[in-house]
């Protein structure tokens, strides 16, 4: 098999958990899928204005070079956000926007798809906060970054207590929902 | 005053909460500090063998190079990170070591300040999760890179419902060994 190397970015607003989501992803693929996996967050002017931000690059190989410039799969949880990073995505790769916030994708080569994370989240575990969970649910599904069962692990084992069963049902409701588009 | 770059890396083992706390330091330095951080944490062989590291750069300007490769604070949780990182420290720079855990600091020009920090957590919070909670008030004593009032925000920001409290018990346990050998 061909060696392989994903840039996922992970973006939105500060208190969508979208940090803690990059670091489930990370180790998702680095400890339970054994890939060699760098995950940085920056802050900065933007991050004090609530914007938040993660990246995960995901490779078979020792990665060289870990900053992220184009990503091949961006996550967009609102609407700056996608503003801001989806002229800075590969044209080959693919967008995942919640339409919840997100109400116009900017034009671009890329396969977008739209999936509304947020009220996907609340229908299925009765709270916003496991949106992120919705959403990483959804990209392995639709892109292989992660495993299903190397995601779920990671997923548990930095869930608080007491909040498992509302991230494992926002996890699958994820999968479902990436599943759903990706056949179609 | 002239500008400065901070190259921070906190390593242990896994479940040590390190890379919670090297979101928790890059958050009181980037989003109440207002500097300019960048936070890694990297997956490979060595994590699935159990070993855990995070890197925080803490800079007044953006940063460019986001790897670390020397450090200027380490923090050593296990002797095996004692092991691995100690010779990879700047000699001008500084280690602490939790003497709970490390019996042997290797050879280094750099300073070094032993602090049990596991047993301050167990003594102060009732709970050793919070020992890398302990780390992070010492090395705010001891370097500055952080402050105490933007690491206390940061802290109680990602602390687990029901946790505030052991977590600040710890945080300030650690501001006062810090302190206290900063003055000798």
């Amino acid at each position: 098999m061909q060696s392989r190397q994903w840039e996922v970015r992970l973006s939105g607003t500060g208190g969508q958990g979208l940090v803690t989501a990059g670091i489930i992803l990370a180790e998702g693929a680095g400890i339970y899928d054994g890939k060699e996996v760098v995950q940085t967050q920056v802050y900065g002017p933007q991050s004090r204005g609530g914007a938040s931000r993660s990246e995960v690059i995901v490779s078979d190989e020792p990665v060289m070079y870990p900053e992220v410039t184009e990503s091949d799969v961006l996550l967009a949880m609102s609407q700056e956000a996608a503003n801001a990073y989806v002229h800075e995505q590969r044209p080959e790769g693919m967008v995942l926007v919640d339409s919840t916030f997100v109400k116009q994708v900017p034009e671009t080569e890329a396969r977008v798809y739209e999936i509304p994370l947020t009220q996907i989240a609340r229908a299925v575990a009765g709270t916003e906060i496991v949106a992120s969970i919705v959403a990483l649910g959804a990209l392995a599904a639709l892109t292989g970054v992660v495993s299903e069962e190397g995601l779920e692990q990671a997923v548990l084992a930095r869930a608080p207590k007491g909040t498992e069963e509302a991230n494992r049902k926002a996890l699958h409701a994820g999968f479902a929902a990436g599943a759903e588009l990706r056949e179609q």
